[in-house]
């Protein structure tokens, strides 16, 4: 079966403090969406990388790729009116009948071949994986009469690559509220279909404060010293 | 009024994949619970600092303090059976009619000044302040079916130090289950009290992995280097 990934990075940077969106922050000595890609270029051989960008920035990141000499193939596709409207325009490049699909966040590029290629194989065998962490502090809601705690137990964070047979985003994306959704796994099953939670990872960091970069540095930096 | 700190550290380190707790652990050339008794003192003029260590712990404490030339004034006090009790010990040290306390986790070394200052003013000004920083991933829970998208909207995860006034620390330690809480502001609330919500920080991470150690030392690292 093909394996394809839609990466979107659809983000303008408002949060960064930067002029520069941050998908194309240097992190490690290239930019945030290079490692995105290159993680699931390694973790699974032969896979389709499809990357989803504003059509105003496409040729910001081609000129990227030529100073960085970044040479993983991938094809290009312009974004839409909100993240839905993205996801739908890369998917519409995959014409294999049967695929697995990964959709992932330009952000997080640390997502590691363990989990990736573990989602991979869970939604082969279920139909959907999405990646989860159980949460490590305790949460309390806001309500009309100031907060109270939520239970924690059993509450998971979400994360991405969130991974589907190619068949199940066809039909939830064809949903005429598909843009409503920000969480893949939602959208899926409002369309009907049952999600499967695989293991996250703490290192898949979503880089959305300059806080964040740092982090990321940090692991990168990390990682290359430990033994893994 | 006066101001205490209890900053409790009764962890053995099991998660750590170390033989030493992971409060003595080396972050940024010295043992993070010097971090973290050094942002107390640095941040409230006057404040008396009590550290609630295992009775085991303290004389190994006490050779940190020598090695390390640590001269930040502190009281300490053996731990008990579980984080209420230990808790507890500590508050009983306390002798003023009022005063504001915050409880704090001896493994968070990057709580800042402002937000310090802050959770003590609102104390001061309600009674309670609890600091909260909001999620930034979509949630899901766990059920007999598999699990189920939980709403974040208005969801906050809950970090310390966590400030009362000592009445109210008083009355809610007097219960006879306070040993069943691990959240001294789910102790107060259960004690009758209202809880207020301040703001949280980002950097004000809980070291409980190898990573987060990693994270820490980055940030303190990057903080040094930025104008704040």
């Amino acid at each position: 079966v093909e394996h394809y990934a839609v990466i979107v990075a659809g983000g303008s940077g408002n949060r960064m403090g930067s002029e520069i969106p941050k998908q194309f922050l240097k992190l490690a000595g290239k930019p945030v969406l290079m490692h995105t890609l290159q993680a699931f270029y390694e973790a699974v051989e032969g896979i389709s990388l499809i990357l989803v960008l504003p059509l105003n920035h496409i040729p910001f990141w081609e000129e990227l790729c030529n100073n960085f000499k970044f040479e993983i193939p991938h094809l290009c596709v312009p974004g839409g009116e909100t993240r839905g409207h993205s996801v739908k325009n890369g998917l519409s490049k995959i014409m294999a009948e049967q695929a697995l699909v990964a959709i992932h966040d330009g952000v997080r590029p640390l997502a590691d071949k363990t989990m990736i290629s573990g989602c991979f194989s869970l939604a082969f065998e279920k139909g959907s994986a999405v990646p989860c962490i159980p949460l490590s502090d305790s949460l309390r809601k806001k309500d009309n009469h100031g907060s109270h705690p939520v239970d924690r137990n059993e509450i998971y964070a979400v994360q991405t690559p969130q991974c589907f047979e190619i068949e199940i985003l066809r039909t939830a994306y064809a949903r005429a509220d598909f843009m409503n959704y920000t969480d893949d796994a939602q959208l899926a099953e409002a369309a009907g279909f049952q999600i499967h939670l695989a293991e996250g990872s703490r290192r898949n960091l979503k880089i959305t404060t300059p806080e964040d970069l740092i982090l990321a540095e940090a692991l990168i930096k990390a990682g290359k010293l430990s033994v893994e």
